[in-house]
């Protein structure tokens, strides 16, 4: 077995309209590389970080924090070392610091020879996600680690259901280059929420779970819809509505917030919708002065990588 | 084709725990017997009503109201005749109001030579419905209809979801003779809930939907969770709590208030364990002085059928 792994650990997206916190989707386009090593010198070391200027101490890098965790629960006789090429910014609202978090822990249990399964992968990811989030969830992790669409019906005890990918189905994202902080866009929610709007939540996501088994598109389509979430997350996200208007006129099955922002998403049937979308929402976005970003991927049902 | 025809309408269970006002599914061994006959003479007449005393005015009678509706819509070239042979008590919490209303229209469809579908029946049966419950609501209608597990999407416009029904589940039910006014049960509810509990809930209902996709008996039972709404009714219910542990440790994968009560149901895998329930849970009721029926049944896949 080989002493060093390079995996691809992909942005995903979390809630997908209807399920927030518990719904998300693996992203195939985009993400990080990184590179672990098996040392013969103990412990977790960063040594490399390209793209974005983060932490090198483990103890304070989203990644060394999950490795520490599985580490010092495994107690190999052994240390590991990591490199970091970051390709999804931090704070964009694609899972960015999940991608770090999933990435470690994934590729030191491939070095190990798999002593782990995909749930207990997740839990250790988790403690590098809470560095960044300040809470333990896996609504990104766990569609980055087990890819595809996945359900979290509990974080403790953890439990993740892999919901079936339609065959058609692709994703179209735009990152405008706004700043959104995660205590903001947690604070701006209510703590409680009228049971009418918790009640129609609810049916889109059972109808949302049936349609993904079901293939069926149109259901998809009119699932695809956040009342609970949405109408205060959007005042965070410039044009939003305007977004959302010429996604869903371009053939876009759904569009919403990815995550917590500021990022959105649209799922579409079919790439050539999904391009389609992409170019009717950088058509928004151009005529406003905030930079942006736009991406098409399919769903990656296969999560995190060996390269 | 015949001029009169023979139906049985059965009982359903709403809610189904996690999917207040959205999930049901129907029963087989409880339900009403109805006879529907096509006259020369214009209009709807119920000519029998046995087993309970109901109001004969086709416009006081939630059979009536809904043919009415139906009538009204279709103008056919006849009348029809309704018999009413009511075995499910008014008021027990397993749609009793829903047998009735769904009937009628059932029925007079069949001897019309089916020209509605079995949503545009169940639109027409809300009306009747409403007559019972003050609103229109298709949470017991579409498992009577549909058959098996049912998912009211959206009451307005009305989309109903036919969930598969994996088969070895079984029902058991226990009917307290009790009175709960659907005015309270309703006013007892909170007009918001925690947020916290609404992804609780919708984490179980995506969940039970992927459960029955998948016949996971086990993610079933862990997705038989009423955060939301039992904490309430429950109060209404005595011995809610003996009978619910009661009947898990005879091995029920779940046990939840049906309805708005106060029958409570349980569903187990195999009717073996379902009627080990069944007596479990009749210990509890007969040390007290409350008057009881029980039932086990099979989940129903077919809904109201012709005798």
């Amino acid at each position: 077995m080989s002493n060093e792994i390079k995996i691809f650990s992909p942005a995903t997206v979390a809630n997908v309209a209807c399920g927030f916190d518990v719904l998300g989707f693996c992203l195939d386009t985009i993400g990080d590389e990184m590179v672990i090593r098996k040392t013969e010198e103990k412990g977790i070391r960063i040594t490399k970080i390209e793209g974005y200027d983060l932490p090198f101490e483990a103890e304070n890098n989203v990644a060394g924090v999950s490795a520490l965790a599985m580490y010092n629960a495994l107690q190999p006789d052994c240390g590991f070392e990591i490199e970091i090429y970051k390709k999804i910014k931090p704070g964009s609202g694609i899972g960015s610091s999940s991608a770090s978090a999933a990435g470690s822990v994934f590729g030191m249990n491939a070095l190990l020879g798999y002593p782990l399964n995909k749930t207990e992968l997740t839990n250790f990811a988790m403690k590098g996600e809470a560095l960044a989030s300040k809470c333990e969830h896996a609504d990104n992790l766990a569609p980055a680690i087990f890819g595809g669409f996945t359900l979290v019906k509990s974080a403790s005890p953890l439990q993740i259901l892999e919901l079936p990918t339609p065959l058609d189905v692709f994703a179209t994202l735009i990152h405008p280059q706004i700043e959104i902080k995660t205590s903001e866009s947690r604070a701006i929610l209510p703590k409680d929420i009228p049971l009418s709007n918790a009640i129609a939540q609810w049916a889109n996501v059972g109808s949302l779970v049936h349609a993904l088994h079901t293939s069926d598109y149109d259901l998809i389509k009119e699932s695809l819809i956040d009342v609970v979430i949405e109408p205060y997350r959007k005042q965070l996200i410039p044009h939003f509505d305007d977004v959302k208007k010429a996604a869903l006129e371009a053939g876009a099955l759904g569009c919403a917030i990815s995550g917590s922002g500021p990022s959105i998403f649209m799922l579409s049937k079919s790439e050539a919708t999904a391009k389609a979308v992409e170019n009717a929402i950088r058509q928004v976005y151009s005529t406003t002065d905030i930079q942006f970003e736009t991406y098409v991927s399919k769903i990656n049902v296969e999560g995190i990588r060996v390269l």
